[in-house]
């Protein structure tokens, strides 16, 4: 019923607070049942043309529709909230699977799930709660905490530590060795990599990326991070609290990524270099030097159609060309102005 | 024999049609038994080089060559279909590991293949003739099609759709949630994705490759879409049929690919965008806006040695400036001119 | 102690040559019992700073401590040296799990080690000393070789060859299918892909790196080669001895990449190219033609605050209108130049 959710999650019902919705649904494929919201005014023709039992639309919306409605300041926000409600996390069988294998000294809390084929190794720790499902592996002397949840085949290497309530999806790897290396008369000579990786509070690691291990000093990964899939991140990369990466991201080694920062798909932040809090970095943009100061950043090769891109490409590589012969033109404007 | 691979594929013997070939392989590699193709102009060499039985050629090449030949209209096409011939894919052997983990109300086909440590979950359905890999995990009430063959240490999280005849190869992961966040006060809230996955028939997934689950609607992947390895496909995304992605590509969330679209490595799509059917994007290009015209686009940074591109960035960065003098330029030579 | 460190690896001891150091830490988290060192002078505070027991630093920092300390040529290269000493790699403790699944006809030596969960195909071999670890499936007649340590989750399909003493992190997948298809009225034929892949001695992957198999040849990858993570390796390539890339580098199918050359994080190389021995590309840089001389190259958008790109972009897009001005420009002044 709506009014049970105003009464859980505030705002305020307008229509037939008796309405009863049992899922969440898009504009557009809502139907009887569900809920929808508008989040943004150019989807009113959605809104108009929506089958869905209930809608959540901001206050400045109320008259847009006539389907029973809740108020709110941040509809967005709001249907996450009524989608988390509506949706809670499956609830974790507690017990080890007969198929797993875990080695002396491990801990596993009393209600903490094993699946299938998972490898938990010596004097690891997992958490009340915490759920790793099938064919994952945990070394040795890993921490995970209370009510984390692990999808199928995540490896996480030994002596690490993942916080509380996380969530780590499918072929992630955390704690493999970083990329050190030093050069012998021109062949590499591996640095062993030592340090662990150390995961925060409520994080949650997309599918498929790979959190390194530090070579000396830690990995370091706050609470609130969100890493989407993909995403490589470097030995001693420190991913400050509440920053969240889209796919494909790739931090090198050693980077400090501030607090509260974004970094679009496919961006790339070399070794070394500092974030500040709240930079946001646009999707495809390489980061080649630190930044200080607060703000959007983007360095993105604009599209064109391939045959203008030619041209264009061209003339960017010579543009120091372009440049001389303003140069040129400067100097025979100003004779020219002189002889006047 | 040539006599028998024309009687099935075309195409025309010149030489011994008698000749018998048992594998394929390149010009430069054939050697006895084996039968090789020339393409592209620019292989002539390695043709007259060749110590292949038999070659595949254009028409066109019908005299480039004395070594026994098949005339055929497109080489390249013809030689792929007498290798599929040659090397058809390895027969399943039917039956259900002793180690794998079938959960209750999970259905496999009497003539489908589990492998060794695989987890399938309530009321997974896998087809005939399917192959699940050692080590594999399918979520619940997850369907995997007629003869789809699924290598090892692929993920599909609960109730995806796989159609038939799919390959799917090692450390796929489909289904995982996509990165649907709202922000409350600083900190990200996760929202529920109970979208699905929907694959459709003749689909290949390299290795590695990630296909998220959509926030609420489903995921698509249309018919006979290719995507290469570590590739990234985030939740609500729809793939046209006949589409092919190189490796790398990222497809960030909502986008909406046409049929017999093209990406090359590395492209990025970001969130929202549609691209028509019949457009090709080059690789490494970001793709920031929607393409409604069929054709090939490109955004790449031309490459320089690291002297001339620091030069090049530079002047780049403030290309303003080079507008700005070339402004000033115009405005004193009009006034040279006026005073004339 | 530092006496004995020399006598094994060359060096000069300053100070006390019995102060012993059981671990390598860095100069600002050294504590006793650590030895650290200095590779670049703008270390010098946290040098002056150091908690460390031993130092490692150059002949000509020889009086920047008063800490014990080894003088070399080369600190970093030797504290490498020291930190293997100091990190011997695991023991490997022979045997097969009994949960692993071995198929007839595979060969492992008396001392590897098979994990939890492996499967091992016919005819497949493992070297003395090796380590798969759990959850790793080594295909039909494979090869690992002596002292190669695979980490959990490892897949290497069938026929593929490593080395000898390989570090392959979890979630690599080598031999997977390459991308080889071909246009058959509009859908794509996807032709069988027979060769292999061989990997030579002293190579080490990164995690959810994949490296696919040839085509019709082998795909190959020297000795020495280092490769990061999510690194992706189209069938058919070659990468030369002693080369090392960085995370999440693609190189495309058939593309040869020489020896001892260095590719940046995110780099891509597009097929058929071919890098000569020591080529050098930056990060994020897309490699669109063969480089014949060793040398750096880069091709990166430089980075901007949003709204200065937003500019930037537009004009870049436009800058054939800058030229047509520039030339116009030349034209009116060498006009007025004329008529003076």
């Amino acid at each position: 019923m709506l009014a049970e959710i105003v009464e859980r999650l505030g705002g305020e019902v307008v229509g037939n607070p008796e309405v009863t919705v049992s899922q969440v649904a898009t504009l557009e494929s809502a139907g009887p049942g569900d809920i929808a919201f508008l989040a943004q005014g150019r989807y009113l023709p959605q809104l108009r043309a929506t089958r869905a039992a209930a809608v959540v639309v901001a206050h400045a919306q109320q008259d847009a529709t006539s389907v029973p409605r809740i108020l709110c300041n941040d509809p967005y926000l709001y249907f996450a909230r009524v989608s988390a409600l509506l949706n809670p996390p499956q609830e974790v069988e507690a017990g080890v699977h007969a198929s797993a294998v875990i080695e002396p000294g491990a801990r596993i809390a009393a209600s903490a799930r094993i699946g299938p084929g998972c490898h938990i190794g010596r004097g690891a720790e997992v958490g009340e709660g915490a759920c790793i499902a099938a064919g994952c592996t945990i070394g040795d002397e890993t921490r995970i905490g209370e009510a984390s949840r692990l999808f199928p085949s995540v490896v996480v290497y030994e002596r690490c530590v993942i916080g509380r309530r996380a969530v780590v999806h499918s072929g992630v790897v955390i704690g493999a060795d970083g990329f050190g290396m030093a050069l012998d008369a021109g062949q590499w000579l591996k640095i062993p990599q030592i340090g662990r990786v150390i995961i925060g509070d409520d994080v949650e690691i997309g599918a498929n990326t790979t959190i390194d291990r530090g070579a000396m000093d830690d990995t370091v990964i706050e609470d609130g991070v969100k890493l989407d899939n993909q995403i490589q991140i470097g030995h001693n990369v420190r991913v400050g609290a509440h920053t969240a990466m889209a796919g494909c991201v790739g931090i090198a080694g050693s980077a400090r990524i501030g607090r509260h920062c974004t970094l679009g798909g496919g961006a790339i932040v070399l070794g070394h270099i500092e974030l500040a809090d709240g930079v946001h970095i646009s999707a495809g943009t390489l980061v080649t030097k630190s930044i200080i100061r607060p703000g959007t950043y983007t360095g993105v090769y604009p599209l064109q159609e391939n045959r203008s891109w030619s041209r264009t490409a061209v003339l960017l590589r010579n543009i120091d060309q372009l440049e001389v012969r303003i140069r040129m033109l400067e100097r025979m404007v100003a004779d020219l102005h002189a002889k006047e």
